[in-house]
């Protein structure tokens, strides 16, 4: 078989690998990558010395400006080397950078090298895993990677089993689904889930046609197996309880345990979100925080929030392989019977996508170049940063913590918010807490989350939540004292903002 | 602010570049990517030499063989060179890759050099569409190349809008769903869709708790106007009419324009899935056979399919972008009412999704290299070569041709399934034409699609479909010279089958 040579003659056109032909020529498709992606890290490299910061100033009009400047449908084309140039320096000058320390609002990582690295590889080879004959040796990566994720989640089951996803919001949906299913032949499912759940658990109720979930009331962001045994004493239908296993404002994991003793007792199916406490299967440290989760029906993991893989790295398991039958789904061109009889693996059910993204790939060799110890050291050290970082809220004169970091988020408030708010009222301090996480994004200095959240001890409160400022600590390599200076500065903003009150 | 540097002092723990410090500390993570992608290209050469052609031979047991040596979770961690090494080798080997020609079964594309290199910026700086302070400069670049899309799709529209997915399977999921929405105060909404509609249409019905799509029937794989005409007239409920630009199996365009009036007269919402004919829009080519696609209030589009981008690259267009306010969703961590009040751009209800890559940057990359006009010309491209190659298969004295391609997808039959059909009946044809499948698959010489189509002209038709190769060409640089003895190859597997029985 020949090649036609003509997509190594025009830099722009070239595709990005040729097979076929072993000679000199196999090579062209491979350079043409291995320059651009030199140049494009050039780019980025320019464009992070240009930012400076952890995020750009002047907000969205100083970025946009940056932007319009090179909009992609106004020429007839630039040619690859300009345009990869441009776009990445305006993309990594316009970023909110993961790698700085001080962006930490969100469950958003720093990708490590040997990840980045490995999704040039897939994107470059481009199997789709819909079919075998797509994606040969990316299918048997999957499934290896797949079945330990599963052990790793049900150490004890007889046959688990996990889907690759495109995150939480997918995986969350996809147990509903199953929970859905599952209980079909008992009428429609209701969902009951934590008033600290994640709104994509509402929301995947929404796309699948099931009612509203009915909220939990939680203490300490933590599910009540009280409020949880009364709501679920009142329903007539089967039910699917959510709970969380390490919450996006506090970090905090639900009572796995109870959770799953009052799931059993009614025979409700049980979903985890564990798309940010998970990462704890990583670690050998014990007693871990997620003593129970294996009782769970099925389980969200995300390895793009503790497991620095680029988004996407979700995962969804399921204790029972069978159960995920539901999502077999036929489809003469990529699964035809005779095929399947043949021996050819049948992927089709094993995503609600078709085509689809070897994410497993970056997983797979991020495993096996750290081993599952080394990621888990790697969330030991967030951990041990936050509960440091945690301390030296609490010694600090001008602020205070929220409660004992669970996993990685450290939250706390300025006291120049509450004292505001003996003056003005807990509006006034709350827009205190917002003026300080908003000015320090609109200067490019920080990048701080936030959480509308109760005490963390429900003693003596008066009913309203409050408004913390988040710092969500997933640099593996930053350290305690990288953040200090952050925290004299958010305390300094508050005052400041005080002041001008 | 300063920046623990222990993260350049371990490789495979680097972190994929650095921010915060300008020194020359801020290139140690630039260059960890640099070097591991460099030790992975060649690693990926090793693998496309190995394999010698379009996909490795020996089936699943060869590959997973591999495979099974390099286990994730068996060892301590090898490093990252190691693991980046074996693992891309092994993947590159056990790929079946599109940058051969004579890999041509799927709707699964050589990517380009610089879309690949431009999705790994987007891997290393790791932005995440969900809210604005994870990703300033990504949400600009995703604004601008979504109105663009928005635009090509309806010219004529006054607010047009488009959102970035994972591909036609979501971007279908997300047109019924509006369509489930717009209809909501009307009752609840039917699918209706030709028997040649993709199955992620009624698998996205079922998702959706809605019920399955009454099926539309079709003639030479396009939907019959008048059929349709039949199920809207006896139907109560609302409808959600999906229409196909570009079948999987034939490429046939649906007649729009007709079924556009049908569905305006009752009142119905009109999907069009363009996953694969939607490419054309980019095309100066008149006329064009997708006149009529602007009157559909939503269409999906694939730009990793015709458009050459790695997987995920797909787009759900809508007319007018107050319907897509549905999918508005409030997170008070993501879009806080003071941000948006402030001038955050809300970017939540822009996805089904949460956490999300910005597939936008490498496809804006593209388009700005290649500008509109030059990737239509890469679609043109395949399009005339399908035309040749339709030819070589009409002239070729074993092979018989289906239809002249409408898009890029060349269906043939050998001959000799044919005469064993006409000795055997209609199963042994069939099971011929899938031997000659099979066989090239296994021996690793060609990747071929199937399709199950009733004759395009249906005069004299006995009213059972037959099972036919497909060639669905996407490479834009390979020529009809590149087929031409693949086709004798075809012909001369058919023989011997032929000869074996």
């Amino acid at each position: 078989m020949t090649f036609s040579q003509s997509a190594a003659q025009d830099a722009p056109m070239r595709v990005a690998a040729l097979g076929g032909d072993p000679g000199p020529a196999a090579l062209a498709g491979a350079n043409a990558v291995r320059e651009l992606v030199s140049i494009a890290l050039d780019a980025l490299v320019e464009g992070v010395r240009a930012r400076g910061g952890p995020v750009p100033a002047g907000g969205p009009a100083a970025v946009g400006e940056a932007v319009a400047r090179l909009d992609p449908w106004a020429s007839a084309g630039v040619g690859a080397e300009t345009a990869i140039t441009e776009l990445s320096t305006v993309l990594a000058a316009g970023s909110a950078d993961p790698v700085d320390p001080w962006c930490a609002a969100h469950l958003h990582c720093p990708p490590l090298a040997v990840a980045a690295a490995a999704d040039l590889v897939a994107s470059v080879l481009n199997p789709s895993m819909d079919s075998w004959d797509q994606a040969p040796a990316a299918t048997a990566i999957e499934q290896g990677l797949t079945e330990g994720l599963a052990r790793l989640c049900y150490p004890n089951a007889e046959r688990p089993d996990a889907l690759v996803t495109t995150g939480g919001t997918e995986s969350n949906l996809s147990g509903l689904l199953l929970a859905r299913q599952a209980a079909a032949a008992r009428g429609p499912v209701v969902p009951v889930c934590g008033r600290n759940s994640h709104h994509s658990v509402a929301r995947a109720a929404w796309i699948l046609g099931l009612p509203a979930p009915i909220p939990v009331d939680c203490v300490g962001d933590r599910m009540n197996p009280a409020a949880l045994a009364e709501v679920l004493s009142g329903l007539a239908a089967p039910a699917v309880v959510v709970a969380t296993a390490g919450t996006t404002n506090s970090g905090a994991i639900d009572p796995l345990e109870e959770i799953a003793d009052l799931a059993r007792a009614v025979g409700a199916w049980l979903h985890v979100d564990a798309a940010y406490g998970g990462a704890l299967l990583l670690s050998d440290r014990r007693p871990s925080p997620l003593t129970g989760l294996d009782r769970a029906d099925s389980i969200a993991l995300d390895l793009h929030k503790l497991g620095w893989q680029p988004i996407a790295a979700g995962v969804l398991a399921c204790r029972d392989a069978d159960l995920l039958r539901v999502l077999d789904v036929r489809a003469d061109y990529l699964n035809a019977d005779d095929d399947t009889e043949a021996g050819l693996p049948d992927l089709l059910g094993r995503s609600l996508r078709t085509s689809r993204r070897p994410d497993a790939f970056k997983i797979a060799v991020t495993v096996r170049a750290l081993g599952r110890a080394g990621l888990g050291e790697l969330v030991d050290r967030c951990r041990d940063t936050a509960a440091r970082v945690a301390s030296a809220v609490t010694a600090h004169p001008d602020l205070r913590l929220w409660a004992e970091p669970t996993l990685s988020t450290v939250l706390l408030r300025p006291l120049a918010a509450d004292e505001l708010e003996a003056e003005l009222g807990p509006d006034a301090g709350d827009a205190l807490v917002a003026a300080v996480r908003r000015g320090l994004l609109d200067d490019g200095a920080a990048v701080l989350g936030r959480a509308t959240l109760a005490p963390f001890s429900e003693e003596g409160w008066d009913g309203r939540d409050r408004l913390w400022l988040k710092l969500t600590l997933l640099h593996p390599h930053a350290q305690e004292s990288d953040y200090l200076p952050l925290l004299d500065l958010i305390a300094l903003r508050a005052r400041q903002e005080l002041a001008a009150r």
